[in-house]
């Protein structure tokens, strides 16, 4: 008889960080069960990156939930009359989804729950990262203690964690650790507004830091990106 | 200039606490944004309630979010698969939906944030209750703290309030409670498999505890359960 192998529930949006927690994930020995969500976010092609990085890691199930954020507004994400803005701003972007993470935590928490999964991943990341407020470790300890009082785990003592493994790295760090275990970037979309053929804008936020990871890890950058010209 | 008016969102089933909880925050003077799920739920019919409910409160704002919690399963309410049992049960009941209330709430969240709305009101009881883990109070204190580091409201000051106005009270009390603020019980609907025409089976643990509830409170029950020669 073979233990039965433990589960683990994986966010996972089709971006650089998230595939890298996926891979981290898989690596630490966990069938794990993608979670991604078509949320009306800009960028459809993101789900496209999401299918296809699942497929490759050879995961136990990837489903992709429709969620309808863009009836609350609010973010240049979801909202498209608010421009994602290109360059350097301060405190809190436009680009945060209101209480994004806090939902795709609560819909991973009630999956886990019916699959007795042991742990939830997301690829939430504190040191090069857009100032979000519920990519904070503050926010993911208050999460996790909050998860362990609303499910069945909390009364029959088999806690759920949620697992932050790039939370400390520097972007350099997460791709370094990505590609040896073998995450194919290409095939990862971190751009805000990515055209229909996932090329990248180059100039927001999400593209700076990748590309700036690219550098500070010497390693050749795969992403597509729009050309200047055709801007 | 009239100060302008403090805003709550309000989580709204259609059954009796929810529209007790709506009517409540509604008498504190709340501008009331409310939210309901089309959740895969069996009681397609408590949506209707909802609305009639929403209608005859005169809210701000009325907005049923879709949400495909029956990909997960796992619950009674949202398995056709799982029996909705009669009679008394153990520990917790197969009805209970897995992070239901972490879910609902989250995407409250979302929505006040986007409003900067100041609470949000959720109807969960932990007197007359089923034995969910999402009902009891150290779980709704959990939420709160976690909110308030998910979100803009953290960072800003501004903290965001959940309330429960009926945690501690009995159903006979939040029964005469909402009478006072002129809720119509006859539009509200609790039971868990109600048929097409919106008739409660009167069997099931939530009937039970409404009808308890009239009884407690010397209250004529206005429900419309199906005759027993039909079932």
């Amino acid at each position: 008889m073979t233990q039965p192998q433990k589960r683990a529930v994986v966010l996972l949006s089709g971006g650089l960080d998230s595939a890298t927690a996926l891979a981290i994930a898989c690596s630490q020995g966990y069938r794990c069960y993608v979670l991604s969500f078509d949320y009306g976010q800009r960028s459809q092609t993101e789900l496209n990156a999401a299918r296809r990085i699942a497929e490759t890691l050879q995961v136990a199930e990837h489903r992709v939930l429709r969620l309808h954020l863009e009836d609350f507004g609010g973010s240049a994400l979801t909202d498209s009359s608010i421009e994602v803005p290109e360059g350097e701003t301060e405190g809190i972007p436009v680009t945060y989804v209101p209480a994004r993470n806090t939902v795709f935590l609560s819909l991973a928490l009630g999956w886990a729950e019916v699959l007795h999964a042991e742990a939830i991943f997301i690829g939430v990341n504190a040191v090069d990262y857009s100032g979000y407020p519920d990519c904070r470790p503050e926010f993911i300890a208050a999460f996790e203690t909050m998860a362990n009082l609303a499910t069945r785990n909390g009364v029959s003592g088999e806690p759920i964690r949620i697992e932050t493994p790039l939370i400390d790295m520097t972007k350099a760090q997460i791709i370094r650790t990505g590609l040896e275990l073998g995450v194919d970037y290409a095939a990862t979309l971190s751009c805000y507004q990515a055209d229909a053929q996932g090329r990248a804008c180059g100039h927001c936020d999400s593209c700076r830091l990748r590309a700036k990871g690219f550098a500070d890890a010497g390693v050749e950058d795969p992403t597509l990106y729009v050309p200047e010209g055709e801007r």
